[in-house]
Parts: structure tokens; C-alpha cells; sequence
């Protein structure tokens, strides 16, 4: 936000579609952190109205021969540099259509070779937001693309086993424990967590079951097992770090 | 705004009522800072529309069995957790009726026990939007609500003291010292003005009135007695902190 | 944003004219720093739809009489402190208007003498969206304005020399020598170029030409010399600075 570039951005689209619906996302993921951009938008883009455009544009890769990808499913579609940035939304969604973006009708007629949200992300969505049926336009259709190897959580001997993925804006860490890898492995409300070896204690229901500074392990609002400090960082009062290991028994 | 928080609580906004405006108020409160969100909301509001829907979610008792407030008054509906965040605005505004929003109907199917902004504010705020009348089926009227204990200026002696409560973005130092008290406490323009004993020389009308790097002492655009340095930051300038002394003789 | 400050400005804006789109170009130009100002507002304003009303509140001289300017392009109007800020746009657009904008009538009722941008700019500018024709009452035409002297590039003996303006949020470091400049200069691609005497190595096509972590200059998606470093922070792995000096040869 503290360039030109996302304004820019907004610029190119209200000039094809002046009516369109401008949301920010998030602008302040680490630079070139794909992981971290893959698990913000899968936490947000469940709770957005349907037929939207989710635009993103994190993209190391910028001015090489990657492709840009254009994935409809159910929710919308998403726009995203063939880098693995779709991975989570593209196992989660069924009945995915995949094209690779070609068609240069769909940019600016000048395209830099450094800002491509610019000059080809930014013009797509906006024809696509103002006509959905130009998605059959884009380009070829295509089955294979990137995913992001992320870590998966294991269960084993009555355990769960995952890691520390994210933390957020409070110092809030996030596992890659889903709600329902716990379920499905059987792990029940109650069960200890530690982290690093050291006990978090019993999953709880809020961050409010244990008292102002102390830690606590809960489902995320996004359904993910995350270790709180109420009223407190946990980053910071636990010294976590991300790839932490944390254990459920 | 790093996290998908805030674009989750729009995108369940724009779902209910597509044709919502939405302006971002803040996004940078201190963790748990309630007294920054009541002072911010309360520069705020004056300046929107009339019948503008408030949501202020700084929220450290999620989870927990604090009441969520919806305050009507004459500027607009403010919806906040029952912490405090109101305390500014239902001092100043006449006139207000107050209900604890406890009709489900208003909130998301699922409610995290983490993320009531998502789940519970923003979609009541985004119903009211929608239509004003159901203000009235969000719950039962209450009487009694929290309040922050905010210091309040003294005047005795000649003297009216305060304290340093905000710096905002520029380094400038505001005081719990409104116009109105200083005007009550017969104070005029050209008093002399204190920080912890130090004078930052008479109360000025601009900060253009001292050269460059020099102290001065303004009433706000909020109109709070600000303490800033001329095209500089006070905070590190003067190196002061929240909670320093503020005396106008 | 940490401040009420931007949403008061909307705030004002949308009570004036409700329909307004409001696109947020910039909160995080550095305190007083016209500079930067100058060059975002030059990067993003082309790629707006025509007739945008742009606000640009750099404004260290509030309270001053230092004159509100209100320039009309075939972009679009530009509302500006007279402090230079829109020095660049001034230089590149034709058949400018420019009109010191001093009837009340445009403003709040009650003007601070610290926040013009939510007494003055903004009101004049949602008034201006609503009726553009307005642009003719707001004050009396003018031929002299402020200019920022902004250091020039320079091309001799077969080299070009500059120096570093800005940097932006992923640390790529951004030049005075514009894409023009170095075509006029009979400069071609595969030019060799230094920063404080240090190769960066040719002029390349893309970031993705050289191997991570490695600096590549390029020209930006703003026309601008542009050095980087791939897949990292030019800013810091190169330690560079402002004002240093930019050779190509």
C-alpha cells in the first residue's frame, strides 16, 4: 500500500468496469511468501459472495514464460500465477475449470515486463467481473499446474502430528492441523497439545477459558489448531517460530 | 489487514447487501487498545453520513459471555462488544437507545468461538445496513453497559491538567483536554502549556506559527489539545510517552 | 490508516456525494516527504479512468497561507497543497487549468487549522465529482505554482548518469533516469550500469533474467531505471541508499 502499485491496479479496472466491487485482500504478505499468501486466501475466499473475482498477485516470477492461471469453481474465479499460490483452494473445490491466460485481448496493450498485476492480472478481472462468459476466452484449457509442497499433518500411535504454518497480525500461531485431519484421526476436545515438546495444555473452546497472559491451543476461525496467549502474542510470550512442531495426544 | 480477517468480514457484508459502501475506519489499534479505538471512533463518526453503521470489533473478550451492544443514536448505529469501545460516544450523544444483539437470526450459520467480528458483527451490521427497521429485533433494550474509566482533566487554581493519551501517525502528541473543558475552565489563547514541567511554549492557532523542529501546542482537528512539533514528530522529538502530564496555566 | 484521519476524509466525501469511488492511491508516503508524494501520484494517475479527482494531502504547511491548487488535465483534476507535489504531473500533461481554490463555499463550515485534508480537500473534492463544472467557481485561474527542483539525469560522453528517488516496498530501488531520457540518449539495451561505481551488469528485459539473488537493472512498470535484486531486497543485500549515484554506459 505504500507504492503505487495496488492504486494502479484498482486504476486499470474501474476504467473497464466502473461498477466493479473493489476488496482488499491483503497486501502485506511477505514478499515472495507463497505459502503464507496460499493460506490467506483459502481462510477468506469461502466467506465472499459468489461469481466473485480473487485476484492475486504474488509473483516472483514475473516477466519469465509462467503461466497465469484462471481456475473457476463454485465460488468464482481466481486469477494467480502458475506458482502454487491456488494449491489449497484447488484440492478443497471440486469441478475446476483451469485455463491458462493467452488471449492478449484480456491485457493493457503495453505490458511491462515487472508489473503484470498491472497489466494483465488487473484488465482479466475486470473483463471477467463485467462479463463472466468471457472466461471460455481466456485461453486453452489446461490439467496440469504448480502446487505448493506444503507439510502435511500426520497421525500416528494415538497422536497427531503438524507444524507451525502462520502467524498472524496478534502473534496468534496457526498449525497445519485442520479441524477435520483431527476429527477424522479421532482426537477429541480435551486432548493435550504441545508444542515443542512443551504442553499448551487441553484444546479449549475460546481463548477466554484461561486466564489473561497464559496459553492456550483452540480451532481457528478458519478451522485450523492455533496456539493462543489470551490477551497476549504467542509468538512473542512463547518464542514460536514458524515449522515449529506441535503434537496432539 | 495482513491477515484475511477484515476482506472475511467484507466479503460476508457484500453477501447479505452487495450494495453496502465500506470504509475502513482502522486497522492498526494496538492489540487490545481500547482506549485508542474510543478515542478514534470518536474523531470519527461525526464526519459520516447520517444513518452510517459503525463496526468496531476490538474484541480481547471473544468467546467469552460479553454482550455485544448495538447503540442507535442520532449520527448512525454503532455495534462494538460491551468492553468499553463505546464509552466516548454514548457520553456525548443524546437520545440513544441500546439492545444486546442476541438474535441468532442476525449472525453466520456457524459461529468460531475466535472471530465474532466475521461471524456476528459483521453480518448484523450488514442486515441493518440493508434495513434499518430490524434495529429493533437484534434483542432486548439494556440499561447498564461498560464503561472505560478515562482520566479526566482537572481544573483548579488558574490551571487546567491532563495527560498525554494518543500519538497519532505523525508523532503528535494528543491530551484528554478538549476545547470545551479548556473554554469551561476559562483558559485563553496564549496560555502557556506544560509537559511534565517543560514548556512547549503559548497555546498556538497553527503548527505554522513555529519554525521548523520547534514545540508547539494546538488544539486538533478533534479538538483535543495536541502537542507536536513543527514539521517533526514530538514523540521523539520531545521523547514523550501516554501517561506524561499535560498542564495549560 | 492507524488514524481516524483517512476515514474522516471519506467519511466527508460520502456525505457530500454518496456515490463517490473512492480508490486509496497512498498512506504511507513518509511524514512531510513531497518527494515520494510526487512520484507515486506521477506512477498511478495514467492508469485512472478519465475524469478522477485526485486528493493529495502531503501537507506540512497546514495553516500556513499556502494556497490549495486545483489543476485540470485530461486526466482528470488534481487537488494539491501549492508545495510542489504535483511538480511531475505539471511538467508531462498539456492544456492545464489551474485555479487557487479559495471559495468557502467548498469547504466545512468549520476549518481546523491542523486537518485541511478533511476540511478543505476533501469536501471540495467530492463536490467536484458530483458536478465537475463546479471547477470553474472554485477560485481565481493562476500562472505560478510551487516546483520541486527534483535532481535531473544527465547524459554525456556516451553515459547517463543519475541517482537513486525512492525505494519501494520490496526494497527495488528506483532512479531519476526515465525510460525517454535514455532512448534520447541513444542509450540501447544491454547498456552497462553502476551504482556508486559497482556493475549491476547490463540492462535487462526482466527480474527473471538473472538468477535469485542476483541484481539486475531493468526498466520499471513505471518507465523508470530500476535496480533490483531477484527474488530479494535490493535495498539491502546492495545497501544502497538515496541519492546515490546511477551511471549507465
Amino acid at each position: 500500500m505504500k507504492d503505487a502499485y495496488v492504486a494502479s491496479m484498482k486504476g486499470v479496472i474501474l476504467k473497464i468496469f466502473p461498477q466493479a466491487r473493489l476488496v482488499d485482500l491483503s497486501h502485506e504478505i511477505g514478499p515472495q511468501n507463497l505459502v503464507h499468501a496460499a493460506f490467506i486466501l483459502d481462510a477468506a475466499y469461502p466467506y465472499f459472495p459468489e461469481g466473485s473475482i480473487f485476484v492475486s498477485v504474488v509473483d516472483p516470477g514475473v516477466g519469465s514464460k509462467r503461466l497465469i492461471l484462471a481456475a473457476k469453481t463454485s465460488h468464482g474465479i481466481f486469477l494467480a500465477p502458475d506458482n502454487g499460490l491456488l494449491t489449497l483452494i484447488l484440492e478443497k473445490e471440486k469441478s475446476v475449470e483451469i485455463r491458462s491466460v493467452t488471449n492478449r485481448r484480456f491485457f493493457l496493450s503495453k505490458i511491462s515486463a515487472t508489473f503484470h498485476g498491472r497489466d494483465c492480472f488487473a484488465p482479466t478481472a475486470a473483463w471477467l467481473a463485467r462479463t463472466p462468459l468471457l472466461f471460455e476466452e481466456l485461453g486453452p484449457r489446461i490439467q496440469h499446474f504448480h502446487r505448493l509442497s506444503l507439510p502435511s499433518p500426520q497421525a500416528s500411535g494415538g497422536k497427531v502430528r503438524g507444524q507451525i504454518i502462520y502467524f498472524d497480525h496478534f502473534g496468534n500461531a496457526f498449525t497445519n492441523i485442520t479441524r477435520s485431519f483431527f476429527n477424522s484421526a479421532r482426537m477429541r476436545a480435551g486432548a493435550e497439545v504441545r508444542v515443542r515438546g512443551r504442553s499448551v495444555g487441553p484444546l479449549q473452546k475460546s481463548y477466554f477459558e484461561v486466564p489473561p497472559g497464559k496459553a492456550v491451543a483452540v480451532f481457528s476461525g478458519s478451522d485450523l489448531l492455533e496456539i493462543a496467549v489470551s490477551h497476549g502474542s504467542a509468538r512473542e510470550k512463547l518464542k514460536l517460530k514458524e515449522g515449529f512442531p506441535v503434537e496432539v495426544s
